[in-house]
Parts: structure tokens; sequence; C-alpha cells
């Protein structure tokens, strides 16, 4: 299967890696441990000092009265649209068409919680104000997805959630936020996350894709959303007895990594716009708006493949190591950028993207 | 609230601790993760070798086709009862009135899968054929609880055992097995785990009971039951990017302990024995069938902890750090032997039941 895989196999084997923070290796974990005393107790079936200690940073950080950790984002979304659901009586909420509780989660928030979704704006952009106020149906919560990964992580403006956040406040829907890529998105509002989620009634954030950690999320609200929210993580399974290792983790790389993202964005614009002088290249948004961004051609998957994989293995810039078909003429791939990309020489870079261009100009656009 | 619990600080303050493996704190995890090359990379959503070699060493030992490892018991039985209502169109299953299902997941079962519960025998016993045999409601499955752990680790006999499974069989009605301590009772049944489960459909075992490790859980049966069961997992949230922190301790601690059951169902019977010598002590069972019992004593908690506290304090030996009241009369707490009781000198422990005795004797029998 791997010998198969030649894009990934050029990837891994390349002298430098574009994209991520990293090898998800089990030097993330023993880093993320190392300094932490060996006399820390684990955390009990969500007690415990390690574990209330991490929620009260994550509650005050994101400006909520309280904040609860748990295994996954699947699980903590699902609970979120359970409990806005029950306190209004109404079974359905609203989100974009790609978001990632109708297309990622084998319909979970259908099957166990017997919630329908109705799905706002299309594929192809953000959810704006006239969406919401032309939903017919009634639903108990509206989900933002900032930014909006499956497009790419394209955002609205500020202005539209301000907007959103005061009509929904003023029809009795709840703000919901998946902050799955929360902090990634700062430097672009030019806000705090406690200003951002003062717009929303509950929050979702992540801790393995910006942030770099091993898994594990964070759940914010009030006070008493937060307690309803642990009843159903022992009933999803989710209350585990030690949850400390994705816990320490995730405190060790929220505070290497949480004053990045200025430099993330950054480095994501410098690389859309060399893609961008490509032939037969777009990324998507042209200029991103986080830390990441994807990277359209309009070429077949089979051919984009193999001059991809001939780039990386000439150049030992490794790119990427997926790519996506989306129809016949187009394929893409996601870039997410981390610490990674500060370890790649500027110029073999360009180098790189020289060689790529020349490729596609004399095979896709010739 | 620590000052409070005096019995809990003589405990934690003593010099040896009788029952456990020891310390939940992250020398645990740092411990298994020594050896492993930091080079493993990490599972991914349930694919990749550090998590199928797991599942399929453990499904060998098992017995059965095909393995899952989830992140708690809770969601995995969950999902084997799902499974198999789903499969005969019944949402009802039976188990015992103490079942981890019915009073510690907060109705998970009944709340996220709609699924009833038949209850069979008492809460004093565990369930025999006759139970079964005389169930009146339909049901799709119906789980064993290998020891009964709220009664102090109960068992039925072996034979009980295959007329259940015979019985269930014919009845077409599927048997599920909740081994959180199955490695536990091999010693006592003088079976391999193997031959145990081959009288069950589906099979859920533990790491962090017997075994010692940090959380985590298998799930077993054929091809297509776990392949379902991951349709679910996911669906439940437990579906992690990253599980390794807790295959790994749950491998490391397999691996070093699976071979000490006996020692410690040794440890069990002589430590009842030390408690069943002491005036107004009773185990349950008398003689464990596995590495845990219940200690009860025919007295008031607020008595009986100012007795266990002194005894510890005086003699070092950490007897208990917990005991739950019974009713007026009766307070216990439950024993699990690891590790720990083997680094207890055998005359110091014997010389702390002479002086628990003493006491019990001056300020309860007298």
């Amino acid at each position: 299967m791997e010998n198969k895989n030649v894009l990934l196999q050029a990837y891994k084997q390349a002298k430098y890696q574009v994209t991520g923070h990293g090898k998800r290796d089990i030097t993330v974990l023993k880093e993320a441990l190392a300094r932490v005393s060996e006399e820390l107790e684990s955390d009990m079936y969500g007690k415990g000092h390690v574990i209330e200690a991490f929620q009260e940073k994550m509650a005050a950080y994101l400006g909520k009265e309280s904040a609860v950790f748990f295994p996954s984002g699947t699980m903590a979304q699902q609970i979120a649209m359970r409990n806005w659901c029950d306190r209004k009586g109404i079974k359905r909420v609203a989100y974009h068409p790609l978001c990632h509780l109708e297309i990622h989660e084998e319909d979970g928030l259908k099957e166990l919680h017997h919630i329908e979704s109705v799905l706002l704006a299309d594929e192809n952009r953000v959810i704006e104000l006239d969406d919401v106020v032309n939903m017919k149906e009634e639903v108990s919560c509206l989900l933002l997805e900032l930014p909006q990964r499956e497009i790419g992580g394209q955002l609205p403006t500020y202005k539209t959630l301000q907007e959103i956040s005061d009509y929904s406040r003023n029809k009795g829907i709840k703000l919901h936020l998946d902050g799955a890529r929360l902090f990634e998105i700062l430097p672009y509002y030019e806000k705090t996350a406690a200003e951002i989620c003062s717009l929303f009634d509950s929050v979702y954030i992540s801790f393995y894709k910006g942030i770099g950690g091993v898994a594990g999320a964070i759940l914010a609200g009030t006070q008493d959303f937060t307690e309803e929210s642990k009843v159903w993580k022992r009933r999803h399974g989710g209350d585990l007895i030690s949850l400390y290792p994705y816990i320490l983790s995730a405190d060790y790389y929220f505070d290497q990594r949480i004053g990045k993202m200025e430099e993330y964005n950054s480095g994501a614009k410098e690389l859309a716009d060399l893609y961008n002088t490509c032939g037969a290249v777009c990324t998507l948004p042209i200029k991103p708006v986080s830390n990441m961004f994807h990277v359209h051609f309009h070429a077949s998957k089979e051919q984009i493949e193999s001059i991809l994989a001939e780039t990386i293995n000439e150049t030992g810039i490794g790119l990427t190591g997926h790519l996506r078909e989306n129809g016949e003429e187009d394929c893409f791939f996601e870039v997410s950028i981390g610490d990674n990309y500060f370890n790649v020489p500027k110029d073999e870079l360009k180098h790189a993207f020289v060689l790529l261009n020349k490729k596609l100009k004399e095979r896709v656009l010739a």
C-alpha cells in the first residue's frame, strides 16, 4: 500500500516538510510530559487538579464562565447541540453543508441524538446573515465554523458575525462556535478569543490542529451548560478515568504555540502566493485568513500526483503528501502551516516552485 | 476537603498501601512509554500499526475473530448492546441490577440508544440459569459481568456459564461478557480467556483494573460485529485521531501483569482471611474468586472510619482510603489486590490486623 502512494512516500522522505508541526509520533507526547512532575496525580473521572486547572485556564482564555475537557470535538459538539435542543424542545439545528457533524461523524447527531440538521448557504461559501434571516425552519441552535475548513478555511467578516449573533439572540436561537481552528483566525480578525466568543453561547476548541497536541477538546459556556454537558459526556463514554495524556499535551503545546498564530498566518499567505504564481494552480482562499488554505489544480489527480512527487523528490521540499480528486479536471490538497514551514530554507522553497511551475507549464498548460 | 477525609489522608500517608498497583500518577504513563521507540507513529482515527497490532493481539488472546480498541468500556458496551439490538430489531437487553450500564453511566444506554433493560436476579447474588429461563421479556442480548463487581466480585459456577450460554444460543439471545475483570478470574475458573470467551458472542475487557494501565478498553467479536462497532465508535466521538497513550500503556501493563493474576487471587484470599479473623467484620465473598472483595463492618461508617484511620496511622499499613455507608449499621470498602500487596511485610500486616481486631472488640463489639 505504501509503495503505491508515491506522493505520500515522497513527502515523508523529503528533507523538509512544508506543512504541519512535524511527525505525529510519540515524541509529541514524551516532550509534553518531560517537564511535568512525576508525582502529578491523574485526573479521576473529570475531577482533580490536572483537569480542573486546565478547564479554568481555558474558560478564562475564552471569556466563558466554565469549560469541560472532552476526548474529542465530535463528542463535545454533539453534546452542545443536544443541550440546546433539549432546552428549547426543538430537535433541529442549523449549520453549513460541509459542517463536521454533517460529513465526518457517521451521522452521530441524527443516529444518537435524533437531531435534524438544516443546511445553510451552499457548499462553496460561508454562511451570511441572509442565510440565517431567510431560514424557514425553527431551530434551537445555529453552529458557525470559523474558519470553514472544507472550503479552504474561509471566514465571514467580523461585522457579519456580529449581525448573526445579534439576530440569533433576538430570535432565541443559540449560537455555537465550532472553533476547531479558533486560535488560527485571531490574527485576521485582530480580536482576542474572548471577544469572538462573546458573540457565541457555546464554544468548542481543539488541541491538535494549530496547537499540535495529541488529541482533545474543550467545550465552554455557562456553568449550567457545562454541568449538563458533563452528564452527557458520561453517557457518551467520554468521562474517562484518566484524560491527562491529552490534557497535559494540550496545555503544553497551547503555551508553546498560542503566540505563533500570526506567524502561521503570515507563512500561509506567503506560501499561497508562491502557489498562485504557478500556472493551472489557484489557492482557496487566494489570501489565507488563517494558517490554512486549499491548493487546487486544474488537471487530473493522476497527472498532478506525479508532478508533485517528482518536484518533491528532485528538491527535497515536501509540499504535500495527499491529493484529493474533485471531479475529472480538478484536484486539491489542504495546507496547514505550522512549525515545519519555518525550517524550510526560503531559497530552496522558491526553487521548488520554479520547478513545479515549469513542470505544470510543460505538462498541464502545454 | 482533604483535611476532613482523615481516612484517605491516613491511607495516602501510610508507609505501605495494601491495595492496588500504586499511585495513579504520570509515572504510570511515562514508564509505559520509556521503552517505546520515539519514532513510533501515532494511530490515525483507528488506523495504523500501533492500534491494529494491539487489536490483533487482543483478538487472538480472547479467541475472537476481531477486536476494536475503545477509549472506555462505557462506550464499548453501549455499542455492543446497540449492535445486537439493531440486528434483532428488539431494543431490550437483560443484565444484573448492579450492572455498570444501569448504575454508572447516567443512563446512556436509555438516553442515547433508547434501549430498555430487564434486570435479572436480585442485588445480592449473581445471575443463575433460572433467572434467564424465567425471563418473560424478549431481549436481544444478555450481559453477564464476571465477576459481579458491586457484590464483591462474585462468580457463577463454570457449569452455570455453560448452561446459560447454551440456553441463550438456542433462544437466539446474544450473550455479551462484561469482562472488565476477566483476567482476574482466570485462575479461579482454571480456564484460558479464549475458553471463557467462546461461551460469549461479544466481549469487553478493560486495561486499568487488574492490568493497571491508564485507560482504555477492547471490544471483541466477529469481524462484522467489530466493523459495525467502529461506525458507532465514530458516532460516539470515540474515534480519536490518537489513542496511542492508552494503547501503549495497555499493551505494556498487559505484558507486565497478565502472568500475575494467580498471585493477585492468592493475595486476595490471604487478606480476606485476615479481615475475617476480626470481630464485626465479614468479607464478601468469604473466599475471593478474583483479586477483589468487599469488606463489611457491622457498625456505623463514622465509627469504623476513625478505627481504620487510627490503625493505619499507628502501623503505617494503608488498609483502605475509602469507606461507604450501607445503611446505619453497615459500612464497607472494596479491596483490589495488585502489586502493592506484595511489598507489605507480612509481620507488619499481621500486626495491623491484631491492632484492628483489638480496636473493634473494644469499641464495636463491647
